[in-house]
């Protein structure tokens, strides 16, 4: 990449603005969730391959985590699977959490760890099934193979992060009998967040921001407290889509990750400049209020 | 599993007569190429995976080689698509490829994994995509994404070993733009157990071992030197889909692999009989003659 | 040693049936107290050394205690020395010491070490005076040169463990001044397994096991908790040559050793069969009842 | 330091040009001349330790090696010591060498590891003096207490390296005898980056870069070699001040660090416009052409 | 040095003399505090250099701290600086300082590193400012730059002592702004010993131990404890120069350092006689009264 | 013990004369062969044991070898075991072998290890079949088990050297089938010095040293070399019991061990005057003549 035509002066700026960043979050582990446009859109998907790459090369540890629900929908599409309902919730039959383990496991993930290998042998893919990463439980016997995290077994995260290594995690997760599941994306990257003490967790969505109205860019909420946030949840301010992510971010700010953010994954290199600029970006969450 | 009625004494011989094996293979690693009807038969794939967790457990370090060609085709004819021959020769398209690593990394791996972390949180998925395993490149341009073998970089192997787990290897590589291919598992198996200075590899295949006249079951051949399989290609003895397989214990053979085994993984339990007891069972294949 | 004829399916379940046993027992300390028949008759001395050396090479960590009174006796009787009594107790003088001292680590301790090391360099010769391994008191002034366990220190222990060796221990131990004692092994064994932290101790007697009527083959305890154990010591049940080895376990048992056992030594290889097979042997001693 | 208003995306861009710098130079020794302006300009002096810090941030291994001439002409003046010479040559009494060592390690290089502390406990003072880092020997006894570098003994280097500190170098060395003796800077500097394989020597100068015709600006030399650089000091066309530091470069480059560098201390940042862009600063020595 | 005209048998028993000392202190940390006679005679400055490097060779961790308050005014006189006073109390400007500086860093602290470094490469000469090792703060803005101790960190001294260095300290301090202070020797030294776990702290005096009545030598306390000697403090009995070294001795013996000592720096080898001997040297400060 | 009434000084100068030797020695293994009167008086027993430990607490690594014929002679007098010759030569039957291991292993071992650990717990007592530390074979048939030294296997010793302890050897080793044998002390106590690469081996002997002319005190041989000695073996000059002792002396010179030496154990602490001071003692052997 080349960078635009600007004095040595500036750009020896540029690169001491980093410097306070790089020291405070230097052998740190910053827990990514990945997903939205910024996994559909090729360019961007190579922006982030290279935002990750650069944290790892500052000695900073990233982990990946992953979801992919518009993909899984694809190929259950090409397959002639209609999805199926059962008190108006959807339901993951057998042959869903193939397909879904299929995509995840052997498309998502392949695809971010050969987009991240261009620089150099890094990544390594994983999902929840390997080395008991992650300990499942079926929400709801109605539902099928839809999981919980019953628990977070990070032995093998540390020994890849230790070897230097960038692990890339798709969120499927086994029961002790060996069944799988399939768990929610956002509601893994926090636990894991948790369970590896992380520094911060990063929420790549397809909005600036959160916004306390849903409906107005300029209600985007800079930053806020875990307790705050939980207010929002419980007077039903927030709905849909960000619930998981929210109450992610609320769990992770209360069990010891540094700080939690929400930030917008269509702007190329928006994880650059959450992590070594002093520009404000996106809405993050801390459990007490800092100045 | 209950033991058969037998005298206390008889279970102590049997016992006893495993010990000289487990004290030659004890840290050494043993590279298994799994697939055939060991694989697609559950009854055989849970005895595959409780002989993998007894290996591990007396102390050898096993890497599990897979393939899943049935597999691979079951989903291309699940999704219309159909196979395309250039020149009589399959070719593999992006399609064909995208479909090949979904059923490898994230069906017949998953699969493996599972099976075997039952008995505890042992194995973990790669494929040669991860952490640079398997630098490939193409085969030759009018055949697609078929690959081969450039190098295999054993670090991530090493580092899995060391902390005591089971890889378990899908055979994609990658070349140096990040291009995924799909890799003949038989060739893939060999250059791993040579790359990580494995004592044996062996081959769990349909037959009982292998023939010098492929229709006559009374030419087994128990053992046999490197240079003498050779000689079979060589001279056209040995045809059909056992090449890929041969070939690959000549060269393990000849590049440091203590013994390369062909056995029938139609029986129950195969591989700890190959490597526990007295028993001769299938072909085994050396760089010299043994007594 | 050649297994007797069985299909090779029955092997590989006999190997099976050892698995969770040799999963539980890894890396795990066991203490036996070798003596008796099992040390006397030259084919069970062989068994013997053929059971320690599985049980190390499938990952056990075994420590060997033996006594040897009847080759004490033996030496005595050919040096003309005579038995000496005090208030009708046996006493032991300094020639008596020199003499025990000369069998336990001069010749018994001897014999064990070479016939374990027929299978490799495994087996390292120790008495309590080697690194302070056992501090000794004098149990009574009368009594000359008959040790109390005052301390185990486990430190050479550890570090031989640590190494994959397999230490034997001769039980004389020495006080602060450099004087040594002769202690009764049983009691030194017990001792050494609560100071290294063993998951079991087993003692080889000439008896099937414990018997809640010493003169009744039927009356054979399979299970029992320390607390039974020492009411039958307590109220008298339990007499003779067994109080020793009976409060040895009860000991064990309530200082964190998983399980103690009393087992027949007059078996062939009964070590295996207890530690690798479902079969009951002889009494097991637990801290809390076991289903 | 705010850094100039850019466009988020610019920022990142330039961020990004660091990348391959960055992974080239990880775990890397550089070994940097400090003086002439850039260590008497208390500007240039904070711009010095900045780039310091942030070359060590991103996991550079950097070393400080510094000279003082006239700080150390300074204190002469002011303790009304004269310049001595004999044959015209300047001559280093036992004052004269008192005064260096106080005001090079006293103050020089207390004043420099003092700017870069401010940013962490980062730099430690050494001098050739210390853990026997510099074996020195008398140049020509009718010259005093000028010294040449016998050896360089880099274990305390390298120790303090490996905790992550960064040695800040005075270059007094000291004879088998104990005698301390003052060495020429530019010598000892590429003498330390040979013994500790560092992977590049940068001198910071108060000119741009090598001249082909040092009253040229035009002339000046962007690459060349060692074998060339050689010529010029054998024709005579390199003369005066530059001739340790090139002699130093080209001896470097030919004992096994990766390139030497002449730039010009004069500009800010220049240590980081050298190692993280893609500028073209001042004049690089390597021992092969590159491209 | 050659030993005085012994049989060999008395040489022996000097050198036995000192075993039990040897096993007491191997591997324990010693801080000497160094000055006064000891350093400025030659013939005494070579034997407290020898003396360091036996402690050193028989496993103990030395560690020396000095003052240099003499040789600061020698150069204060020579640059004309007279000695400023607020107060009635000495005032340390920026000029001060930084020949307080030059002197200790760069003309003690060599002398002592050199002397040391004839027997090998041991010593290495550090500051308070080196890796953050002194905290310091101004005692009173009046007064200059004289500092208080604020912090210890001694991550510096332990790295250096587990690769087998001897630290020499001059004791300047930093703040966190960058701002160096002059701080008392005696005092410094003292938290050293506290903040490394010294078993030991010896200041060499030019007396040979504290007195009750400073004026009779009769009055010499040869033992006693913190408490007591605080009362001394307390009541006024003790003045003058001996008040920082009997404060840090009291400070160091109720802070987990064994034993604090002043002994007779104008002995030759008077550290040798103190440390290995069983002759009472000086004056021992415990915690607690010893037999 | 008290050491003699000197002047503080004389104490400090014959410290300060062991300083190079213990600069030589550290972490250094100096192999002891012990016997003969050194070990049968008490007093130098004890002395002997002093040395050791002062050798150990000043960080060398010392070996202890020992051998003990006339205590073998005397327990087979007591047992009545008459000796028995074949063709002249003494025949070392099961019996005698028997008697041989206790002696050496249960009390002669034993004593020595005792007496050390009287200073704390630093000895572990060893014979050459422990860990397969003598691989051993017969020296002739006829003689019975008289063996010759095949190999030595150090890893039990490293690894005892490297936990801080000190080993004490009985020079018993055993065949590949487990066949014990006694070997000459002297000539095991070269082999490991060999083997674990000594840089001093001392003999201890009834004699101050080597002769010219064994009847004539004032012929003794004060420095040689291994070639010269050589020669007197070869030409007859030298005979009897010091022949071992001298081919072991070249055998260790000639093979990487720094100096062999034979001195007189009858003078109480001989060990300490050899290693520790300036006076000459005994016999040195070096491979090639020093100053």
């Amino acid at each position: 990449m080349s960078a635009p035509d600007l004095t040595p002066t500036a750009k020896a700026e540029i690169l001491l603005e980093a410097l306070p960043w790089i020291q405070q979050f230097r052998d740190k582990v910053v827990v990514v969730k990945y997903g939205g446009n910024a996994m559909v859109d090729p360019a961007l998907a190579r922006s982030f391959a290279d935002d990750i790459v650069l944290m790892h090369s500052v000695g900073i540890r990233p982990v990946v985590v992953h979801g992919g629900g518009p993909q899984i929908g694809d190929l259950m599409d090409r397959l002639g699977k209609k999805p199926e309902f059962r008190d108006g919730l959807r339901v993951t039959d057998a042959e869903t959490l193939d397909i879904a383990r299929m995509v995840l496991v052997g498309k998502v993930n392949r695809d971010i760890v050969a987009s991240i290998n261009v620089h150099g042998p890094l990544a390594v893919g994983l999902s929840g099934e390997d080395a008991g990463l992650i300990l499942a439980s079926a929400r709801n016997p109605d539902l099928g193979f839809v999981g919980d995290v019953e628990a977070v077994n990070p032995a093998i995260l540390d020994r890849l992060l230790a070897e230097g290594l960038v692990p890339v995690v798709s969120t499927i997760g086994a029961d002790v009998a060996g069944q799988s599941y399939n768990i929610n994306a956002d509601t893994v990257a926090g636990a894991i967040a948790v369970a590896v003490g992380a520094e911060k967790i990063v929420y790549l969505t397809d909005i600036e921001g959160l916004r306390a109205d849903v409906g107005d860019p300029a209600s985007l909420i800079r930053r806020t407290t875990a307790r705050d946030l939980q207010g929002l949840l419980d007077d039903g301010t927030l709905t849909g889509g960000m619930i998981p992510k929210v109450a992610a971010c609320v769990h992770a700010a209360e069990h010891g990750v540094g700080s939690a953010h929400m930030i917008d994954g269509r702007v190329p290199h928006v994880l650059l400049l959450e992590i070594f600029t002093d520009e404000g970006i996106g809405t993050m969450v801390t459990k007490e209020p800092r100045p």
